[in-house]
C-alpha cells in the first residue's frame, strides 16, 4: 500500500459536514489495508459513520433493511476499521480495513469480481472455501 | 496489487443490465492500477460507460455540469482505462487506471487526502508540484 503521513491537523471531524445525499446517506468505500483490494461499496449515515469511529467495526446502514448493517455481524466476516478517509468533495468516505474472509455476500473475497474485456462478461474470483 | 486471472466467460456485456440510480447513474471508483490506490469516485451514465469502454479513456457523468467529462479532457491527467469492473449487485463499477498526474481537482494524487485519526482531521497528501 501507499506510505502516508499526518502532514498537518486542522478540525475537529464532524459527520454533520459531509455531503449527504437526499436519503442522508454518503458511499464508502472499502479497500483491504494490507493488499489494496478494493472489496466493495455500501453506503452510511450520520450515525453509521459515528459507530464505526467510536467502535472501530465498519457499520453500513443498509437501505434495504433501513437499518444499521455492523458488517460481519452475522457472518463473522467483520471488517476492523484502520483508517477512515474523507474526499476533497465532502461526498465521498473511504475505509482501509482489516477484512475477515469474504467481504462479498458471494462468498468471494472482493464484490468486483466480474471484469469487462472485449464485450464480454468475466468472473475473476471464486468463493472462498 | 493483486493477482487475478479470468476464470469463466459468460454473456456478452450490457451495460443496460446494471442498476442506475433514479438519475441513470452508477458510481464508478478509481483505482490506480499499478499502486492499488483509490483516487477517485465519480458517476458514468449508460453512455459514459460505453464511451469508456470505447475510448479506454474513462469518461464520467458530470452531475453539477450535466455533461459527459472525459477526465483529462481540459487538464491533462487523463485516465488510460486498465480493466473495467462490474460488482455483485451491478450498481457500482471499479475502474482500474493509469492516472496522469493528480487525479484530484485539488492537485492532489487522490481525493482521499483527508483522514479522520481520534476525531481530528489530517491531511495525509499536499498538491503536486
Amino acid at each position: 500500500m501507499q506510505k502516508v503521513f499526518a502532514m498537518s491537523r486542522s478540525a475537529t471531524f464532524d459527520p454533520s459536514t459531509l455531503k449527504f445525499n437526499e436519503a442522508g446517506l454518503v458511499p464508502a468505500i472499502a479497500q483491504e489495508e494490507s493488499t489494496g483490494e478494493v472489496l466493495m461499496m455500501a453506503w452510511m449515515n450520520a450515525e453509521a459513520i459515528q459507530k464505526t469511529l467510536e467502535t472501530g467495526r465498519v457499520t453500513y446502514w443498509s437501505r434495504s433493511r433501513q437499518s444499521f448493517w455492523v458488517k460481519g455481524e452475522s457472518s463473522g466476516h467483520v471488517q476492523e476499521l484502520v483508517d477512515f478517509r474523507v474526499d476533497c468533495d465532502r461526498d465521498c468516505l473511504l475505509v482501509l480495513v482489516r477484512q475477515s474472509g469474504p467481504a462479498c455476500h458471494t462468498n468471494r473475497r472482493s464484490c468486483f469480481y466480474t471484469a469487462v474485456r472485449d464485450g464480454e462478461e468475466v468472473e475473476l474470483m471464486s468463493p472462498m472455501a
